[in-house]
């Protein structure tokens, strides 16, 4: 599926922003974001499953309970998490905006994200409101998706085209990383808009279906955030019939939505906090999808691995060490290990034991920028894949004086 | 209880060496350890839980049927893991060994450390034997400490005495670190020696006891090793009617025996691989001793909370976070946390939400070599303890280039 360009933007009806408001001190960053739909859309969402949760979270999951939406604003530089009054500020974000666009409260979904524990000041969002709401345009997807960065180094949008009911829609969204990310049930903050004609329920099944493969399968730090966030608002303006049941229309939603969400994970993982790398992990030959999940991740998140593939060392033993720690039954004996990039594939590992393998190409291989870690289990026929990104100094160093 | 000096050899009976045999390059490591008792020893040991297991692991198992061994020997520079003749090459080890000292095979320990899947020489160790038994001594418990060693910084050695039966009797103990540590029902190489007469049935319930809250609650970069094992012999030489019941006597050696491996645990943990500090994550008021030990291991797992700290910054927050993906049921609103040290105590989070505190006084706190994360959840009366490190600069420095 080609992608293309216009970030959220890119369906029918839907406009954004971006903005400094002042939560983050440094004017140069943009730190409040807005996606609005011109009518209402279907709206669904998946939230972190940390007991820890910011306080939009509380407030969207009782703004989604009727399944539509029609605008998310988003704000960086602070989490509005584990502060005393931080769903009466939420709130406070959600009507300010809903007064000024002249929509229900409850359609409003809202979002926060950076230091956990600051206190969290309404004034500069309030004063920004107007701007924010003024400067709304059909090309700002890009403006949206930079106040929504906290060490993000760079911007994260994706669109694609596909049919359904004869009918051309479009699907495209926003992300963020970078740090704090090991989603379990939803992963950062991802902002997704459509203009098919999809029904709410399948709307949250198609993004909760999806997550599995996708978001759920990306590690930056095994951390999982306070406030992760996917959502999803589809619009309909595409003119397709709506889509109720899991015909083809939905299965070609399904993919639509999947080339877009695969795109923005690869996103997050090569732009993760400190990152030179973006490694994929495909493990195949499994005997379940359950056991090909746990052994992609696992690998993923194991430090020492990062640090390997962060010095294009290929030391093909903490592979195998994370695979055997992946809390799954493997066949050690059976696995294969090889690693690829642009410059070639090299194997490393058969049968469990090391084969003699040219440490020059090896280097080569690994000095790429993106890098492929294939485990082959030889023991099934299921397969998956899992994104991470090198252990680096600088994720270090970001992490190590982030809040001061 | 006091700590005397001595390390494994602090017990009656027990000598040990450590030389440097070939198996590492560098001809300044020491790289073959030998820990021996005078007269055959009740034996115990617990092993990693990776599906990848080091040969030697498979050899020990079966040597350890019986409850009963003399003597341990181990190299350091190469992990015999992922070799497709590991088991055989273990062997062998074993009986080099055997042969040289007069003992059953059955009754030696074996012990590899280091690279995995690098092809495994036995020609240094054979070499190495008669040198290693010849220098065998009461003193030389340092010389075996220092042969384990791989990116240890530090030495890890240290005894006890305590009475049992009216009996003085003493329990050391030698260890190495430092990274892939991540224990699950055993850590690293860890080596135990008593000359409390006590069964083999009791002294395998002692360890394996101990060690849930001990080895098992400490992390340096949660990776879990393949080689992982820790092993204690008891040979009796101290005269105490030997222990067969939980009496009075199995309580004091369960003390002496915990007040060893906390030691070495932090040993462990403060020479973490790069680490510039030892963190002790201590967990009140929970309300089972699951949710304590979840709670606390999931703090010293935390890569944000460990870079945080590595920049002594008293962010609380990521704290928060990560006793919220601990995977057990807290009450958010009702934890606390403070920072403590040598220099003093600081609260920054009541009731799950910041409170004011001074930045410098939590820098100065934060400044010091070890470093205590209190949660209180308030929900409860149970309470555990888990040991990590700082993550640095210097571990991904040692883990970019650790192989080649």
């Amino acid at each position: 599926m080609e992608l293309i360009s216009g970030g959220v933007c890119a369906a029918k009806g839907f406009k954004a922003n971006g903005i400094h408001c002042g939560v983050r001190k440094n004017k140069t960053k943009k730190d409040l974001s807005l996606i609005y739909s011109e009518v209402p859309a279907a709206a669904a969402a998946v939230y972190t499953t940390n007991l820890v949760k910011g306080a939009p979270i509380t407030v969207n999951r009782q703004h989604l309970t009727d399944g539509r939406a029609q605008a998310v604003i988003c704000n960086s530089g602070n989490a509005n998490t584990c502060n005393a009054d931080g769903v009466e500020k939420a709130n406070a974000m959600c009507k300010l905006l809903a007064d000024a666009m002249g929509i229900p409260e409850a359609d409003v979904i809202v979002a926060s994200t950076g230091v956990i524990g600051l206190k969290f000041d309404i004034e500069p969002i309030a004063a920004g409101i107007a701007p924010l709401v003024a400067g709304l345009d059909y090309d700002k997807s890009r403006d949206a998706a930079e106040g929504i960065m906290t060490t993000d180094t760079e911007i994260k949008e994706v669109a694609v085209e596909f049919t359904a009911g004869g009918k051309t829609c479009r699907i495209g969204g926003i992300a963020k990383g970078s740090g704090m990310i090991h989603p379990n049930m939803a992963t950062m903050l991802v902002f997704i808009t459509s203009d098919c004609a999809i029904s709410p329920a399948l709307l949250q099944k198609a993004l909760s279906t999806d997550i599995q493969s996708t978001f759920n399968m990306l590690s930056v730090d095994g951390d999982t955030s306070t406030n992760d966030m996917v959502t999803v608002l589809a619009n309909g303006m595409a003119g397709n019939d709506l889509i109720t049941e899991e015909n083809e229309d939905f299965g070609a939603f399904m993919k639509a939505l999947n080339t877009v969400t695969v795109a923005l994970c690869r996103k997050i993982a090569g732009d993760g906090e400190g990152a030179t790398k973006l490694l994929e992990c495909k493990v195949s030959g499994a005997k379940t999808p359950e056991v090909a999940k746990a052994a992609a991740k696992s690998v993923i998140c194991s430090s020492l691995t990062k640090a390997a593939m962060f010095g294009a060392d290929a030391n093909w033993g903490r592979v195998l060490c994370a695979l055997g720690y992946a809390g799954v039954p493997l066949d050690v004996d059976k696995i294969d290990v090889a690693f690829a990039s642009a410059a070639g594939t090299i194997d490393v590992c058969k049968n469990g034991a090391g084969v003699d393998f040219s440490e020059e190409k090896a280097k080569s291989i690994l000095l790429e920028k993106e890098i492929e870690i294939l485990v082959d289990l030889n023991d099934g026929d299921c397969a998956s894949t899992a994104w991470g990104c090198d252990l680096t100094y600088e994720y270090v160093k970001i992490n190590g004086d982030y809040r001061t």
